[in-house]
């Protein structure tokens, strides 16, 4: 239902979300999200068209968020790609329903309205703050007990 | 999020569903529908290829459901053309997630959960009796005061 290219721009989000101050190299974002690197290159150029992400070119550079994890929704990272909306009129147009939705175009938008409520209600920083799970998205073992002596140092 | 062949596929089965018993000529549901009709032999060939419709060919010729409208939720008529999945192990491998998925796949597991619920426990007789609401799927004011008629006439 969510497509492809929603599950790796929801990591490569995740993955600058570890780490929202620094640019990260593209080639270190396929690596820890393992998205073929030209398939991430696309997913990046368009989430950076949707101001969620800031790039640099050339030696040090790669990307960063534009704004800080808890400000930034899993409904504005899946819009940027694949827009959840809702259904305010009559899809086919028949002019006597209009914005009064038939029973089928009715649970066409209660799908999209229960996705929007639950990415909508979720932050980035929600998600890597990895609370209520001994997992953290994207991390290995290794790497999830690095972060943890990272987070417990500060 | 729900593609437009899932809509589509909605609208057809929908269409066939006011007259489970009748071969309708793909002309007459593309017309019903508003879907243009090659889309629409796509989405027919891909609908009997799940089993839920049977076509015969040549003149009289057309499409109905295999099984009663009781008898085919919504979300068959979606797993057949675009399926939704449930989140089952870490779709990125790694081993210390596996079955125990991570806060962003547990998101994104339980968007896929809401929409088969709502859709599994919708049925196309659900969809097509109206209840609740005076829009009828597909139908313009005048198809919608003869299906009235005949039901009243029953």
């Amino acid at each position: 239902m969510l497509s492809q290219t929603v599950e790796y721009a929801l990591r490569a989000m995740s993955s600058l979300a570890y780490r929202p101050n620094d640019l990260v190299p593209t080639s270190e974002l396929a690596e820890t999200t393992k998205v073929p690197s030209n398939y991430l290159a696309k997913v990046l150029q368009t989430l950076a068209g949707a101001d969620l992400i800031m790039g640099r070119r050339g030696v040090g550079g790669g990307y960063r968020l534009s704004r800080a994890p808890e400000e930034i929704s899993l409904l504005e990272v899946v819009n940027a790609v694949n827009p959840v909306e809702r259904i305010t009129t009559c899809p086919l147009g028949l002019d006597n329903h209009g914005p009064n939705l038939c029973p089928l175009h009715r649970r066409m938008d209660e799908a999209a309205r229960l996705v929007m409520e639950l990415f909508g209600s979720t932050t980035l920083a929600d998600i890597v703050s990895g609370e209520g799970t001994p997992q953290l998205p994207l991390c290995s073992e290794s790497m999830t007990q690095q972060i943890r002596i990272e987070r417990a140092g500060k």
